[in-house]
């Protein structure tokens, strides 16, 4: 049975389930393992000995929140985590999350020129799985920056401005070393042969038979698993 | 320096101020990674292939939550959880815990000496720090159970039934055979010579220095780090 890759659509209706009363989750726990899944994945990837210095650019949304999950665990981790945060989201979670961060001294600049110039890798959480349409200010100038980094660069969930079905179509967004897909990947990246590992250990056998995940099997106690070869030369 | 032990108001204030505006965590981030502290720690210690089937026995409050927390990521790993939990919380957070065991088919069951005769090892995540005084019904019972039971015994925090800052005194409760204190051990068991982890990777570096913790360094991607020999002798 080979991986499911699943469409915007079904995408949104699996994270509103898990959601659900009937699912149990709170945003709260799933970003919080979701961040620590791209925590783990990039610590497995990039030592930090040679990657210390972590941009973390995030969006306005619930990727953006997962990049800023992934910036605390990352700072536990021994790295050195710089944010690129240009469009804070006024919910009580997010400034929940963005005081965790400060409470670390992790710093925060919108000085996106400098930090790529100061920094080892680049997380990519802007866009997440519901992105659709156009690119607003500023984040269409943020994409067209991280066309030109020489950086790594690892994405969260789907790399951003990527159509979440269609992938990297008219070449409108950038090809990452590394994805870190959540729950399940989305349609758009069934052609990507970079490094590629699945996060979010939080979907139940039941769940993932009702929507026909044919998830892989996590290793140990790892919130991640390594899905490279699984992923690659599919379709 | 040598590791701090908490008094009791010491472990609320904590408690409190991780809780509170200026630390930023919410209850579901911080149960939620104190319960995978608790499974990655009893995995390394029991394997599933001789201790699958694991009763985590629950309390009435936040410790019992930690429980229901790592009986999710402990069937996640493979093990046969089986839970006790005879006092539900009626709060939202609790509730929704119970249905994400639920839906990972998790039985819940109150018959505990059945239990005690069907599962290879127990968590005790009946009673945490903010314990006092008199044992009410059941948990007096299931305190008196747990002496008797030869089970290996995993405790979460604090063993259920000891003094939080005297530990066993008058012979109270049970000596676990293993430990998982959360954020810092208390002072009740700095006479504890088992296996003993510490988790609750979330505490910065400044927080920890108001509170003279001097915490021990986790290990690479882990959530928890054995300080059983940094604990063994202390006093």
């Amino acid at each position: 049975m080979s991986l499911k890759y699943l469409s915007q659509k079904i995408a949104q209706t699996i994270d509103e389930e898990l959601m659900s009363q009937a699912g149990g989750f709170s945003v709260d726990q799933l970003m919080e393992l979701a961040g620590l899944s791209v925590a783990q994945a990039i610590a497995k990837v990039y030592d930090k000995s040679s990657h210390s210095r972590v941009l973390i650019c995030c969006g306005p949304g619930n990727n953006g929140g997962d990049g800023l999950v992934a910036a605390r665990h990352l700072s536990h981790f021994g790295y050195k985590p710089n944010i690129f945060y240009p469009k804070k989201s006024t919910k009580e979670l997010f400034q929940r999350l963005v005081t965790q961060c400060k409470n670390l001294k992790i710093p925060f600049s919108i000085n996106l020129d400098e930090q790529l110039l100061n920094n080892d890798l680049v997380v990519d959480a802007i866009f997440g799985f519901s992105f659709t349409g156009q690119i607003r200010t500023p984040f269409d100038e943020v994409i067209r920056k991280l066309k030109e980094t020489k950086l790594p660069i690892a994405s969260v969930d789907i790399p951003s401005a990527w159509d979440v079905e269609k992938g990297n179509i008219d070449n409108c967004g950038f090809t990452p070393s590394m994805l870190i897909s959540l729950t399940a990947p989305k349609l758009g990246v069934n052609q990507f042969t970079g490094k590629h590992f699945l996060g979010g250990r939080f979907v139940s056998p039941e769940f993932a038979k009702k929507y026909e995940l044919n998830l892989p099997q996590y290793p140990g106690i790892e919130q991640i698993v390594d899905i490279t070869d699984l992923s690659k030369g599919k379709l």
